[in-house]
């Protein structure tokens, strides 16, 4: 059967999982497309598909068929995907690890996705956000994570709280900032565990950070420029892992 | 006077330049937000400003008032930004440098903006656009690039072209690939003259870069993954750059 109006209680449902508040009570969000699809199933936290009406799709995963017009008011994008999923969030345990991405107030959803993809690919243990950043469940931050979101913890939490774990457990943390004061990356000697914060793309770090943080670390550039957030996270990021690998090896 | 008719001929020129095409006839091309008309003034090529009615502004430029109606229709985006740039665009010299970054079909907006942003910050000489880039006068292209698009030298050619250029000035080749053979980026000795090549989003480098390349790198990352092409082109400038500083404070 074929649901076609947008006046249908499933579909006015889904709708408003666009919707932040939303997402957050019902714990289900959308993602767009076979292979955020594919990666969402893989995670075990695909709930439901849903599919333009003229489309196939052999699956064990309970399946919807819509027509062009409810299935167009549910993309975000004006996309040519023909795969809508419907997720549930997944239960998240305490946060643990050794190596942790922290973005504090880091607002483009491109920009949050972007650095989840990296942070898994460099292998980190997790993304902590704090409450000011977009919301990692929003449909732009999975699809520019391309699925990494559902293979590395992201958590969301107080800042001051997850500094304090970070203390308890002498994890040490690295701020990124401008400062004149801060610290050259390629200077800096890497522990096994640490965490490296990113800030706000307008207005970098905040006071809670700047309390807590134990060094300011700047990538050096050749002009006082400045460079997106999510390019500067992946240079850390790379650098600190060959840091390390590179003294592994040296000793070895 | 206010222009508020979009019938009115200069609006309607306006608002064509939005089509790559008409940019390309006419050489010229718009931008949005105060920062970027003023970094296109200080690079002399900002030839009228426009401005939303209530909006007083002192400058020698040629200043248009027009009505929100009018205004809104020149916005690419729902922003909130006040004034739209008319800008030239740049007559370019031939190509001249020792440190490229070549893009090969590079098409999301948004990546080729920061990688003009990343290459300026890095200080590399220009950056070469296949004619399967996305076309760099496009406004999202400029802001992504936050205004560096008017400090760095940005060519569109072949790079068949591009590439012989090289040859014959003896600058080295380097194209990112995830192919087996690639060379660890950490492991490379960098000279002081080098072209680093990025692909398509979707199909990385071309055959013609394939061919005329002298050596393949890749970024290594913890598992089989890949990066966001902005990201990794902003890991292998820092990188270049640094193993080259490094050998020149090594060797004083």
């Amino acid at each position: 059967m074929i649901i076609e109006s947008l006046q249908n209680a499933k579909v006015k449902k889904w709708i408003k999982l666009k919707d932040r508040k939303i997402r957050e009570k019902e714990q289900q969000f959308l993602v767009e497309g076979s292979h955020l699809v594919e990666e969402a199933y893989r995670a075990g936290c695909l709930d439901a598909i849903i599919l333009k009406k003229e489309i196939a799709f052999n699956t064990d995963i309970t399946t919807y068929h819509v027509s062009e017009l409810v299935f167009h008011k549910l993309l975000s994008v004006h996309s040519q995907v023909e795969v809508i999923g419907i997720c549930n969030m997944k239960e998240m345990s305490c946060i643990q690890g050794k190596r942790f991405i922290v973005l504090d107030g880091v607002q483009d959803p491109g920009n949050l996705g972007t650095i989840i993809r990296s942070a898994y690919a460099f292998g980190y243990d997790a993304v902590v956000c704090s409450k000011q950043c977009a919301d990692f469940y929003n449909e732009k931050v999975i699809r520019s994570s391309q699925g990494a979101f559902f293979h590395i913890a992201c958590y969301r939490q107080e800042l001051s709280q997850f500094y304090q774990y970070c203390k308890q457990k002498e994890i040490l943390i690295y701020a990124t900032s401008l400062e004149e004061t801060s610290q050259a990356l390629s200077k800096i000697y890497f522990p096994s565990s640490y965490a490296f914060v990113f800030g706000n793309e307008g207005s970098g770090i905040s006071e809670v950070t700047k309390n807590c943080s134990d060094f300011y670390i700047k990538v050096e550039m050749s002009s006082f420029e400045s460079l997106n957030v999510a390019v500067a996270a992946g240079i850390c990021m790379y650098t600190a892992v060959q840091s390390v690998e590179n003294r592994i090896e040296g000793e070895s």
